[in-house]
């Protein structure tokens, strides 16, 4: 049994080449699905925390840490949020137990004192171009949603991205007092059974998506 | 000592939160950096492969996977790369044993009967609106980056993104016959000791970057 284990192993075309365990890979990556209905088990702010402490750590341009997270919970906000949600997805941010609005804050530059303590001028050098901030802010945001997306799943929760919505309408009902603006919507939570994902559409070879020069 | 064991684990601010372990937490997000200098340890292509059979099963909208990957390895292909990186990456590209240019391709949608065959207009849709390719791609593909990140770490690599480029002359230099264009650019490889990477900047705050409603 021991050999034949050995070479079950040797057969596995990862062996050698993950540093991670298989369970893992498959809870991150390969087995994970978009989910679409979910259970009533709550989603609680210490898994958000959670979530949060890996990802936060994640690179982004200068340090910058653009995300901004809104945890939409309440009834009234959910109803809010729905609004501007796509038809299809309206009756999804209802339902979830948590609905997350991923977006980016164009006036990071508030915070990079803290963030790029090394550079004293970080602040000032991008107060006075917006346009710039807008597009660092939307680059390294959405990068680490990226982050987001494997951190929530980190912690055993399941995520339903939504790029259906009017973020424009978003930003005006949620973000009027600070300067974020939504990049993605995602429900949060466990999944409520078989018929919570959709069936697995294919993806590309490496072949298909890389070049070599 | 088993006792000792127990009351560690208890301490251990993750205990019941975290889904993957400790070190996995550790390698992906926690205690991976942006690494500067590599060793000349090769980076061989069943490993960028197997980081790419992680981060293809990503999320993205409508399953576009809009992210391509150029794998800049040869002498005269990273000379090409390093004309068009902003004078500190230069040398970088130069050094490392493996450059990638991770891109959004705004021809997505010639992959779409392989990606979505269950919407088989899905192609003609998008063939008559570039503008929207462009930014569906850019947004997906930025996101998938997250993704990459994260992917190349799981195969035990390590990642030195650089945004300090020409992405317009790196799109003209080797994207001028397909219609990527460059969103990032990856030294990829093992750190070459303690030099390799910069004092810990700080992130932060959950309460800082997130707000609920």
């Amino acid at each position: 049994m021991t050999i034949d284990a050995q070479a079950l192993d040797s057969l596995d075309i990862d062996a050698g080449t993950l540093a991670i365990d298989d369970t893992t890979a498959d809870l991150l990556f390969r087995a994970a699905r978009t989910v679409n209905t979910f259970t009533d088990e709550p989603v609680s702010d210490e898994q958000i925390r959670a979530a949060y402490d890996l990802l936060r750590w994640g690179p982004t341009a200068m340090n910058t840490s653009p995300l901004r997270l809104l945890l939409v919970r309440s009834p009234e906000a959910r109803e809010r949020l729905a609004a501007h949600m796509s038809e299809g997805n309206r009756a999804r941010v209802l339902a979830a137990p948590l609905t997350i609005v991923a977006a980016a804050d164009t006036d990071f530059h508030e915070r990079l004192a803290t963030l790029v303590p090394h550079q004293p001028d970080a602040r000032d050098r991008f107060a006075g171009d917006a346009e710039k901030r807008l597009g660092m802010a939307r680059t390294s945001a959405l990068i680490q949603i990226g982050y987001l997306i494997v951190a929530l799943r980190a912690v055993g929760l399941h995520v339903g991205p939504m790029g259906g919505m009017d973020a424009a309408g978003i930003d005006a009902e949620f973000f009027a007092a600070n300067h974020w603006t939504a990049l993605l919507v995602l429900n949060v939570g466990q999944p409520s059974g078989p018929e919570a994902v959709r069936p697995r559409a294919p993806r590309l070879e490496l072949d298909d998506a890389a070049a070599t020069v």
